[in-house]
C-alpha cells in the first residue's frame, strides 16, 4: 500500500491536499493512516474531525512519560545519552484517533515556552515514521514541513510518492526547489508537483514555467469553498467537489 | 528602539507584514534589522531584494565553520558538549545584507537531507537573537515561526510587541491561541493580532468573534496585489498601497 508524503511552503495547501487524498483513498478501500508531522498541526480540522474528537488527540511529543520510558531521556533535556531506536510498534493503534475510516496521528504540536532541545522527541518521531512507512498493509499519508526533518535516508526510501504543493508566487516556487533538492539527496524518486490556488491560465502558466523540469501532476483551483471549509470547520472533501474530483484524477494518474 | 516579533501560521502573511513593517519604520527614520528566523526563509523576496543580492545571503546555520569555532561543536553532531553562550557580536554587521536601508539576516534555511540534531546551531541562533534584541539603537523585526523556538525566557522579555497574524479560518485562529499561550508563558506583555486576507465584513466578524479577548489592532484586505508582488518578486510595499497605509496606521497605534 502506498506511502505518501505531502509537503510545501506553509499555507500553500498541503494539509488541505493531504485531507483530500486521505478520503479519496478511503473511498477506494485503503486503510489510511494520516500522520500530521507539522508542529503546527491542523490536519484534524482539514479532515473535519468533530472538535471533541480532535481534542482527544495527544501529540506524540507531548507524551513525556512515554518518551522517557522508551528513549531513556526526558523531553527538554539534552546532553544525556538516549536510545536511538525506541520501541514504537504499539503507538499507532494506541494513540491514533479514527474518524470516517481515517486513522490520525499527530507527531507534535507547537513546543512549550522555553523548551529545550528536542533530541529525544525527534529520535522517537523518526523511529515512529520509519515504522509506519515499513508497514505493508496500510496506506500512509505524511503531512510534513518543508524541511523534511522526519525523514532520514533510510526512511525516505520507503516513500513511494512525494507531493510538493505550490501556489502562484515566487516564494512557494523557491520552497519546492529546496524540497526537491532535499528529496533527491534522500533518494526519493517519485516527486510530483501539485499547483493550488490557481485563479486563471496565467497562474498555471507561471507555475509550469517556474517549475519547468519537474513532474507537474495537477492543478487545483483557487476556491472560496476551501476558505469556507476552514471557517466552518468542515471536511474540505464535503464542500469542495471540484477539488475532490481533481484529487481523484491525480490519484488515478500517479498511484 | 522597538523590538518586534511577527508570527502566525505558515502562509498567513507574517513575512508580508514583516516586510511592510520594515519599510514603514525605515520611512520613519529607524535603523532596521530584519531577521528571517523562518527555516523556510522568504523575507528577502517579500522585501523585493534583487535576486543577485538575495543570493549573497548566507544563513547563519549554514556557516558550519563559524558555528564550530564559536560553540565548539560541529553542526549535525550531538551528544558533544558545547558552549551555551557563543560570541556573536560581530555577526550582524559581517553577515547582514542591506537593501533600501533594511539590514537582513537569515537565521537558517531548510535543513540538509539527513541532517542530525540542530543543538549547536540553536544555541548559536538563540544567543544571536538575544544579542540583537538587547542592542538599543536598532529596531529589530523578527519574522519567526509559530513555535517561537528562537525565544527563551530571557530573550522574550526584550520583545516590545509581538504581532500574531491571522486569516479567516479556524486553523490560523487555533495557531494564534497556541502562540498566545506560549507568549504568555514567556512573559510577553504586548500581544497584538493583525487580520489578513480579509475579503468582506463577514471575514472580519469571524476573526473578531474567534479571537475575542485578544487585542486586535488592524485588518489587512485580501489583495490580488499581494499575490502579484509575490509572482513578480517585487517589494510588497511598492505594489500594495492599501496594505502599506494600513500598516502605517497599525504602527501609529501600537508603537
Amino acid at each position: 500500500m502506498p506511502k505518501i508524503a505531502v509537503t510545501g511552503k506553509g499555507g500553500v495547501g498541503k494539509t488541505s491536499f493531504a485531507s483530500l487524498l486521505a478520503y479519496v483513498l478511503v473511498e477506494q478501500g485503503h486503510k489510511v493512516y494520516a500522520i500530521d508531522a507539522d508542529p503546527n498541526a491542523t490536519l484534524a480540522q482539514a479532515l473535519g474531525f468533530p472538535p471533541d474528537l480532535a481534542a482527544q488527540i495527544t501529540p506524540i511529543v507531548e507524551m513525556a512519560d512515554l518518551i522517557e520510558e522508551r528513549t531513556g531521556a526526558r523531553p527538554g533535556e539534552y546532553g544525556r545519552m538516549f536510545k536511538l531506536n525506541p520501541r514504537v510498534d504499539d503507538i499507532p493503534s494506541r494513540f491514533s484517533v479514527e474518524y470516517r475510516n481515517v486513522h490520525l496521528l499527530q507527531m507534535g504540536t507547537v513546543r512549550g515556552a522555553g523548551a529545550g532541545c528536542a533530541c529525544p522527541e525527534n529520535a522517537m518521531l523518526k523511529t515512529l515514521v520509519t515504522y509506519l512507512l515499513l508497514r505493508e498493509r496500510e496506506t500512509v499519508i505524511l503531512d510534513m514541513v518543508a524541511g523534511l526533518e522526519h525523514l532520514g535516508r533510510g526512511t525516505a526510501s520507503a516513500v513511494d510518492v512525494m507531493f510538493a504543493m505550490v501556489e502562484p508566487g515566487t516564494r512557494s516556487v523557491q520552497t519546492v526547489w529546496a524540497i526537491h533538492e532535499l528529496a533527491q539527496g534522500l533518494g526519493i524518486d517519485k516527486f510530483c508537483v501539485v499547483g493550488n490556488k490557481v485563479r486563471h491560465e496565467r497562474d498555471e502558466a507561471f507555475i509550469r514555467e517556474r517549475l519547468d523540469g519537474l513532474s507537474i501532476v495537477g492543478m487545483l483551483p483557487y476556491s472560496d469553498q476551501a476558505i469556507e471549509a476552514d471557517i466552518q470547520n468542515k471536511a474540505l472533501i464535503d464542500v469542495a467537489p471540484e477539488m475532490a474530483t481533481k484529487t481523484r484524477q491525480i490519484v488515478a494518474a500517479v498511484l
